[in-house]
This record gives structure tokens, C-alpha cells and sequence, in this order.
């Protein structure tokens, strides 16, 4: 293999495969970024085994040379050192050639690297996906989607169901539904198919998170194509493939309250900020609680209680308070989530009773919400 | 005491003391800040004992009231919840307010927050010291030296003396070295004095770490006065007191050589970005270890072999090679840390042989030197 290809294009996309290289990983060579240049052009590969990124880099663009390929073939190299030698190369062009039992030369301007590389056939093949029941979502949309949600995953293993997020498809809409089971976020859009098929499968959490990372803040369409156990996001120069998780994900349905004996509407930044206060004693406690009580005139009050350190007492004035009046307590954390994963100046917070979940939806908005289980405090 | 403060100074002022404050300490009254109002204004500290820091905010500056002093007093607060709760309010200004057993309300607009405070009659008095011999430095020139040498300090243990830099003040002249016996940093410069007294001191590198953060970049001079055990640094609103380290600082004028065999003068920036360059395989291996081989035409050689990864080599055209021909090994991480450290876009290294240590300084500078000693290899 021998190569002389753009730097910039070649840190992008070292960066983008990287993202899925782990230093533990039980296989060696998974360690390693593949690398394999034909005549079209240069695809680079890293794999955890769970989420796997192929990204390519097209021998020509916008009638700009990217590559020569000079001669065509592939090579394993060390990921960390690789991706460090190129960002630090010191000419806007490399080269990169492979010589005998893999040893691999890069060379710009005056320096010239030689690492040990691995041989490609030992790498991993990618899943082969079959692309016939494709649905599309402009980038930027599955961003937030993922945003809104992602963070209400499971950490802990004991559910391992719980630690992704659960993406239903049905009647050309996606649904996606994560809970750790003391706080829920749920996110819906309307999505772009010509296909029929609904699913219902688990991403890992971590899968979504690395992927928001490797996406750009356009518009353009992704597609995106489920299959039994795996999940496969393509935009125009990547591939990237998480596993799904076994197993089924609860009804999350019948936990949202279609009831409220409470609503308030509150300013999103300003009840924001005033939480985020109230919870700087409390952080030190064990569970970081709160408690909103709603007072006269459309005033609410939230406070907090730390015996050792002190209190900290608040009021803030809601757009409205409609229905029974309100003591309750929950985890600051939560809530400072919530309201930083909803849109919208405006929040709507629904309470059932002082031991129900809650509800927060932006005003006018029902593509998305929050649920939240109270603490009971005695 | 009761007081009502600009919360932006405020903010300035803790987060000053704060960088004196530690967490682990074993004096539990020192993880808070002891806060004095009297009628001239409100005086902040912050220790832990090697390193003390007082800020005094004025009760008015510019003609603008800064601190309405509506009741003397002082306490002490929980450094890390104080901090966290001034940045935080709501309001442009605060209230504060001690009220029986130093239970103490903080209130900013609608947010009252109340701190189990502490006795002030309990926190360690500062050292008091006598302002009679005082040398000034521009805090700019200050900083530099701190930056140019402090970085040097030996992190071990094993001998103390070390961990400090040597100051030493005669004939008008402050003269700053540091060395762990590998290497090390010289700078010396003139100061302001009206006094003829000469000083041999060693201060704790990390205190000038946290003196370099707290200073801003001005050219206003700081007042530095030394006493046996003891240094201040004083600025307008800043006192920052620092042990001294005991013992007696080793003499490393001997281990500078006056003679050299070759000189090579190289582009600083040029020069670090190859040697970094060379030390990226190198970092894995025990020493960091990078070759540099004088050659024709004034072309320098830099080289590095990590057997198990791979190995680089960069040429680099020096301005001047004047003397023997040299191919000597050194700590690639020792020369970044120089070159970063020493000014000039042109830097003069003089070698006495592939043994001996060799000296860095910028061209036509003589303030300001590093020496490193080279590496052995077989």
C-alpha cells in the first residue's frame, strides 16, 4: 500500500474512527485503526466490538485531489500513536507506504515515522447490513433527540435492559424512551420512510452518546437502518454501527399520569437557576433533595435543609399555579436534567399528588417529556 | 457583623483566598474563610497554613461604595460552600449577616441561604511581619520568572530543598534557580530597592504556582518583603504570605559550564515542534528519550527508537553549527519544558560533549538559562 493523501482529511477522519477505539479492549488488535486504500479512495476503521465507525475518505472531492493511490492494499495500525503522529505531522501532505511484514512508513516534509503495523486480516469484519428498510432524520434532529433523552439511562448493570434507550418506530413516527426507573425522558418525531415497518429495539446508551460526538450540527439526512441486533447510521462519508441490547424494555406506557391534580408554569432558565442554588447545600447530603411548596398569588417556594451545613429558601414567581395546593420533594439533579434537556422559555410541570410522578412538557409542545419520581421525606 | 457587598467583588475576593484554602487539611477550621468587616472595608483569608492569602475589599473605590458596613464583626465560613453559593446569587448585591452563635444569612434578592458559620477567634493568626526591607518587581516580570523557572522544582521528597526555588538577592539583583538534579532554570533580574541587604531563600514551588495564578497581568510592582521564615507578596488588595523552606540551598554555580565545544543555534519554535514530533513513540518508553546528531551543511539529526512501536527521525536546518561534530541523547520532555520556558525566537545551545550538561539560552539574553544533562545510552 502506498498512499499520498491530505493531512487534515486524514486527522478528521482518525478522529472520527478513534471514537470508537478503546485502550481495554480483550482483543489486541481492536487497539489498532484499519486502514485500506483502493483506486476510490481510503476507509478508516475502529471497532470496541460494540460500536464499530468506518469512515472514507473519497480519492477525489469537489474536483479536489484527497489521495493518490499510488498503489492500492491495507494495514493495521496502533491507534493512539497513529492518530498522534498525524495531527502533529508537520506539511499539509503524507504519505503513507507499507513495506514488508506490514512495517508502515509515514513521511511529511522532513520526518519520516516507521511503526510496527498488524496484519488486516486478522481485523474484525463489520457486520453486512442489509439496506432495504431505510427511515431518514435530518442530523441536527437526531442530535437532540439523542440529547433529550440519553441522559436518563441507567448506570447501573443491574438492569442492563435500562442502560440504552428504547426506539420504537411506528405509523412513520420514532419514539425514544429512556428511565433509570426514578425519571423518565421521552422524545418523539415524525421520520422520513417509505417503508411499513415499525420496530422496537434498545441502543445503548453509550452507542447514542459516542455517536451524538461524531455527528455535525447540519441538517442533511441521516439514514438509518435497524436490524435484529444491530443498528446502522449513515451519512455521506460514515458508517456507524452500534449492537443493540437483548432483551425486552418495559412498558414505560402506563407510568405517564394522563391526570394532573397540580399545574404550574414556570420560566424554564429562571426555576432552572433557582434549583440549580437550592441544591448547593444539598449536594453534600445523600440525595440531593428539594422541596417546592406552592404559596399564595402564584408564588412558589423551594428550599432545602442541610443539618450540618445550613439552608438554603427561595420564592419565585410562576406564569400560573392552577388545581390543589402542593408540598413536595424531589432530587434537585433530576430536575436540573429535566429542564436542560426540555425546549422552550416555557415549562408546564404536572403533579398528581405528593407520592405520584410528575410531568414536564414545554408549553405547546407534546414531541417531548420529562417524568420525575418524587422522594418521600418524613 | 452585617454588611451589604458587591457580589462581583466578592466573587474576585473569595476566589482569590480560595486558592490558599485546601480541602485536606488537618486544622478543620482551615477549610474556611475568614471574613472581617470593619468600617474601611471587608478583609478575606483564606490558609493552609504553608500558603496564607488575605484580600481586602475597600469600602469605597472610585467614589462608588463598594461595602456598606452596617455592623462590625467577622466569622468564618465553610470555604467550599461560601464560593459556590457568592457566585450564584441572583442579585449584583448581597447581604450578609451573623447573627448568635455565628449562624450567618446570606440573602440576594429573593434567596436567603443561611451557613452554620465558625468562631474567628479560632482561626490562626497570619504571620505579622516587618515591612522594612522591601524589594519590588513589576508583576508581569514577576510572573515570567516564576514561569521561566519554578517548573524545574523537583517533585520528589527525597531531598526538600529541591522542591523549592533558590532565591537569592544581591547587589540589586534577584537571581531565581531551580533544579531536581536533572536539569535546571536560571533567571535573574533587576529589582527596586532602597535597601543594600542580600538574601538567600528557598520557596516552595507550589507556593509560586498559586502566587502565578492569583496575579494578574499588569506592570503594577508588588512589594516583596523577606523575613527568616517567611515571604509576602503584596499587591494593592493582595497580601499572600509563604513559608520558606528550611535547610540550605545546594551551590549550582559550579555546575555551569563556562566553556562549550559546540554551539548550535536553532528557531525555538521550529526546534520544539521537532523535538515533540520525536518524542511521540519516545513518551511510551521508560525515558523519553530523544537523539540529536549534528551533520553536514548545518542540518541537525533528531531521532528517537521505540523498539516495540516503531521509530522517527526529522532533519532540521539549524541558523549556525560552530565546533565539533555531536550526537548526543537527551529527555525529550526536559528540552520541551526548556524550550517552552526561555524567551526568543532564537535559542544557543553549548555542548561541552555527549556527557557533560549542556546549557540553553536565548541569542544576545543573558538573563535567563536552562541546563540539562544528558542521557547515557549504550
Amino acid at each position: 500500500m502506498k498512499i499520498v493523501i491530505e493531512r487534515d482529511a486524514l486527522v478528521q477522519s482518525v478522529q472520527d474512527v478513534m471514537k470508537a477505539v478503546s485502550s481495554r479492549t480483550t482483543i489486541p488488535i481492536l487497539t489498532g485503526i484499519k486502514i485500506v486504500a483502493t483506486q476510490q479512495g481510503v476507509t478508516l476503521t475502529g471497532s470496541d466490538s460494540d460500536i464499530s465507525i468506518e469512515s472514507f475518505i473519497p480519492a477525489e472531492e469537489e474536483e479536489k485531489i484527497i489521495v493518490d493511490v499510488v498503489q492500492p492494499g491495507s494495514v493495521v495500525l496502533q491507534a493512539r500513536f497513529f492518530s498522534e503522529i498525524v495531527k502533529k505531522l508537520p506539511q499539509p501532505t503524507v504519505e503513507i507506504e507499507v513495506q514488508s511484514q506490514f512495517l508502515t512508513f509515514i513521511r511529511s516534509g522532513k520526518a519520516e515515522f516507521s511503526l510496527n503495523g498488524l496484519d488486516p486480516e486478522e481485523y474484525p469484519r463489520l457486520p453486512q447490513i442489509e439496506e432495504e428498510n431505510v427511515f431518514k432524520l435530518p442530523t441536527d434532529l437526531l442530535k437532540n433527540m439523542i440529547r433529550q433523552t440519553v441522559f436518563a439511562v441507567s448506570t447501573s448493570e443491574t438492569r442492563p435492559i435500562l442502560t440504552g434507550v428504547n426506539w420504537r418506530v411506528e405509523n412513520g413516527e420514532l419514539i425514544c424512551t429512556a428511565t433509570d426507573s426514578h425519571r423518565l425522558a421521552l422524545r418523539k418525531a415524525k421520520i422520513e420512510t417509505e417503508s411499513e415497518q415499525s420496530y422496537n429495539v434498545v441502543i445503548p446508551g453509550k452507542s447514542l452518546n459516542e455517536l451524538s460526538k461524531i455527528l455535525d450540527d447540519s441538517n442533511e439526512l441521516v439514514d438509518i437502518v435497524i436490524t435484529a441486533n444491530q443498528v446502522l447510521f449513515k451519512t455521506k462519508h460514515l458508517l456507524f454501527f452500534s449492537r443493540l441490547l437483548d432483551g425486552n424494555y418495559p412498558d414505560t406506557s402506563r407510568l405517564i399520569p394522563t391526570d394532573s391534580k397540580t399545574d404550574v408554569v414556570v420560566n424554564t432558565k429562571e426555576f432552572l437557576q433557582v434549583i440549580d442554588r437550592a441544591s448547593l447545600l444539598a449536594r453534600e447530603g445523600r440525595n440531593n433533595v428539594v422541596k417546592l411548596t406552592t404559596l399564595q398569588d402564584g408564588m412558589i417556594e423551594i428550599s432545602s435543609i442541610s443539618p450540618e451545613i445550613g439552608k438554603v429558601t427561595e420564592e419565585i414567581q410562576s406564569e400560573s399555579i392552577e388545581g390543589e395546593e402542593l408540598k413536595i420533594s424531589f432530587s434537585a439533579k433530576y430536575m436540573i436534567d429535566a429542564l436542560k434537556a426540555l425546549d422552550g422559555t416555557e415549562i408546564k410541570i404536572s403533579f398528581t399528588g405528593a407520592m405520584r410522578p410528575f410531568l414536564l412538557r414545554p408549553l405547546h409542545d407534546d414531541s417531548m417529556l420529562q417524568l420525575i419520581l418524587p422522594v418521600r421525606t418524613y
